[in-house]
């Protein structure tokens, strides 16, 4: 058994850690760390509790959690992952950020967008990015996962095909998004008070929200360019906020630079994820939608090529909490420790 | 491993079955029945399907699913279990229907309510009553359960044990309770047309549901007495549609028949739930919501004694497709089939 | 033109007085108060504003505002109005308080549930109780109307006819209740965000409400009896969050003093509300929703008599904002000013 | 007093052009035609009609109809205006079609889009473009409007400005449309079931949406050049369905054809719709959002420039049902009858 420790674990991306972790076959749950709810029962602070669970919350003390975990997810806000990142590798132990402190391999990009000084650039330089249908080999054996943003997740996977065949105009990528509530965190704001947020919907961050370098980094990766700067494919990147509280559809309009048509992306596409569990490619008859993924580790994925404007239009479904957060850091946790690339992750979305 | 077959798994609960059953440790499901869907992998037609699913639905073939197949669910509209059930009695297979045809141990309610005759009203007769946590040595061994309806499932939880406790007035027991879309199943109407039904509060069934004679039968099996009429306990019953899919609150306001003060109330909840795994009673600081039993199997529970008013309040929450429906299905065949009783639904609630 | 100020106009209640009012055939807004917005264009703080409008925030100068209007609106923390009341009155100017103030016409009462002195008890022990349907002679020529809560209004408009008749018992009132987010108003907390209360369902305030003096007060008021305390008719009134905006849905369950049927219900509510423009009393096969009436002045009720129990049930929805707050506000305005009672409040409601 | 009469009263946009009409100040509600509610009063049929209405629906009789009103709307499913448009030109009235039927000056175009001849090619072929903002001398005097459609609404008050400055490059427009569920009528359907559409964003109609040839006729209208295949503009349009009711936000993605830089375009836009109510253009910090504009006849818009991707950003909110049908019919009656334009029209949103 794997024993895993979780900081952070009463945001929505903790509980649903949590919730999978709970269900694994091959891990021990060992440490609930807390500042807030040190001392607590889990399930006196979490509703949605497993029947028989006897968790409690512990004071973070890093020297503890390092010694009884083998793993450790962070689910911190940005700046706290990368205090406790080299006491986790220094001694041997493997660490999941599902925060943003290790998803950059040039601090510099970090610390533009995040405004904070990186203290262990070193160390983010030479962590996977967590994303294994794309950087397997990476991440198999590694002992430092950065973990991807929801929606550069979503956009990645959606790209990476057309990317990798040549067959976009990289200086011309569109990006549509919408997303709902909670990736955005437990904290009310005014942006999500209910009577604001129902039967509303939000367009935010334009031009300037945070997962913009993130994606561009990962086409970078994705075409195996350098990271740093990245600037080669400069992306135009537009979230909305959809009222509902998990989900996330990414719409991309691409500029094909050569001759191309339906037939074609639809193979390439099935070819590139064809033996990927959590990837699926549906037909050119269907279209993803958020609700099939909820709950579910899965992304759906759909190209088409719209003849009349010469464009070609891929759309990207996830859960942001499940593939696009915890889903996604099981199953890094999965590879780096040999594990099932699917264990405990195979679950079915919960539907309607 | 078990053997388990599915009649009607289109719909959702039976997709919710589904979703259960395939992570379950004990049972490999042999059988999908579908009539429309004959022939189709389910990957084909439900969206939510899990990762690695090389399920495909068959014609109902009832010889064939009888012999395949240790326990049968049957999730189909009244009237079409009951033409099926004495065939897997015959062979001593064993059937859960999770509709309404072996709910009513009278024939002659359910035909005076649903306005059909009974085929079999001696096997409805014996049926057990799948309430686990108030019926559960009648489960235990039987070979035919009839699931309980959602509404009455939530009602009956938060009634038993000032009940059994004799601390109500029987005949002025007040029930509100309110739904979300789901429990309507999966056929789209006027009332739930997304533009009516968002924003939307309504109330519907007054007089009249079917959940309530189901409700005054359940009473009078918590109370060890005769179950035709069952007229001692005529209920008032109200639902009502709340603009979400999933999740039922029942309030219920009492009238008690003795002086009773908070603490008594609470120690009654308490005790008569302690070793019940999926019922939890929440503290007198804690009311019950939806969204943290979703996806569970779990009840949660409040009881309240207002001093002003002179009465008793109980409010109870499910999910109305985990412990009201498929959920509760899983944990009765557990029970009939001998294995752990929480097996495959001791789930987290997905949350938020 | 009647010159009307309004206090509190950022809030929802004052936004929905000012959607209405800005139409009103008789009304000239003189005066928008608000301490935070001070000195700022309406349009610049609020989004919905009118295509054309100038309106312009002030600091609350007392003598001001009393100088320059006829009327004025406070839609304020309880608390607020009463420090200003007063000097209202005093210079024969009208006050319409859409908060707490002055519901209450015993001042104890008021102390006890609110946890504050009341400065003016002798003005609130004379104020107008601003229900026209069941008040409208004493609202009529008055200076000071204390605008009911949006739970009181929609209770006591389905209570008061079969109260006046005679019909149930007065002391096994049951009153459940469902409400969008937008009674809460507009400050952000964890129960109304998003992630939280969308497909939620929520219990709250039980047995604690503050609404439920005053419904207590209002049938006190119904039967002309002393309001002092109102302990013969103590009331179950308990609350629920639905994940919605707007619109409230009162469901009461009676029982009758004598023997009665729908019927005789149906008359009853009939008759007693043949000349309202704003109360609709809905035929025995339809039931009242909270969208219909959204936007509106309306309430819409349904009676039923259900044999079976022996209950009488009665339904009652309206719009938080508009019957349970601004919509009554003005329909108010419109009786002490002398204008015809519907005018500006004749709209039909948002649908869908 | 202008009469008009309504063809197809009973669907969303009939019964916003209800809600609308029935408080214009010259206007007198003269025919309302309807199949199937025939004979019935308006209050039986809908909720949410005003208090003092005594309005009857009466069959179709074109004649009599044509006779008795000055302005008729027609909100009915493509194919039928046009069988009836030509007798109420022929009589001089005036019709106002908020249907398909009159969108295209080309009718082949209509005819390839929608699968049916069109039975007066003459007439459409000089039908106004009902949208005032940009076509507003080809609308006064007009006796035939085709008012526009939702979509295109929002798309062609967003593109306009910068289509007139020749900033963008024609042929790389992207556009990326959210809408809430009532633009697809009320006839309900599985994508709009509840439990399916709640909690759940859905892309559909890619590459073929009717309102494609729509928006491309629009530019072209805007440019000046023939609408006859409009294929100098093929554009990329993708709507998507959000869970809520009312309202569209269009996000545009442009490609600039020279250099441009923020200030530059706000003045651009704040230029091109100085002198119009119902566009109002954000400031370069606020973004638009469907709820503030919700119940209005508003669009608000708002244009970015992304430095770091040189592309410009183009976002348009309006109701669907207000600017983007009803609300803009009547602006259109109002332009065709000589009336002030936004009589009746000048309603602010309805919030929250």
């Amino acid at each position: 058994m794997v024993r895993v420790g979780i900081v952070g674990a009463s945001g929505y991306t903790g509980g649903e850690l949590l919730r999978l972790l709970h269900r694994h076959p091959n891990v021990e749950i060992a440490y609930l760390a807390s500042r807030t709810h040190a001392g607590t029962a889990l399930r006196d602070v979490s509703a949605a509790v497993p029947p028989n669970s006897d968790l409690v919350f512990k004071p973070l003390e890093v020297a503890e959690i390092v010694d009884q975990c083998d793993v450790i997810f962070t689910a911190v806000p940005h700046g706290a992952a990368m205090e406790f990142g080299p006491a986790v590798i220094e001694a041997g132990k493997r660490l999941i950020d599902v925060g943003t402190d290790f998803r950059f391999r040039d601090a510099a990009t970090y610390e533009g967008w995040y405004g904070v000084d990186h203290t262990c650039p070193e160390l983010t330089a030479k962590a996977a990015y967590g994303l294994p249908e794309l950087f397997r080999e990476h991440i198999t054996g590694s002992h430092l996962v950065g973990n991807p943003g929801c929606y550069p997740t979503s956009v990645l996977l959606g790209l990476a095909p057309v990317l990798r065949a040549g067959l976009v105009q990289r200086d011309r990528i569109n990006i549509t998004a919408m997303s709902g509530g909670s990736g955005a965190g437990a904290t009310p704001s005014a942006m999500l008070h209910l009577p604001e947020a129902s039967e509303n919907l939000q367009v935010y961050g334009v031009a300037g929200h945070r997962h913009t370098p993130e994606i561009e980094q990962g086409i970078a990766l994705v075409l195996g360019e350098p990271t740093a700067g990245a600037t080669n494919s400069a992306v135009s990147f537009t979230p909305h906020l959809v009222p509902m509280s998990r989900g996330i559809l990414a719409t991309m309009v691409l500029f094909p630079s050569e001759t191309v048509d339906a037939d074609r992306l639809q193979h390439v596409y099935e070819s590139f994820y064809q033996d990927e569990p959590f990837v699926r490619v549906l037909p050119q008859d269907k279209l993803p939608a958020t609700k099939p993924v909820r709950g579910s580790n899965m992304c759906h994925l759909a190209v088409r090529y719209d003849e009349r404007s010469g464009r070609i239009l891929v759309f990207s479904a996830i859960d942001n909490l499940g593939k696009g957060a915890a889903g996604q850091a099981v199953q890094n946790m999965n590879l780096v420790c040999g594990l099932p690339e699917d264990a405990g992750v195979d679950l079915m979305g919960m539907y309607p």
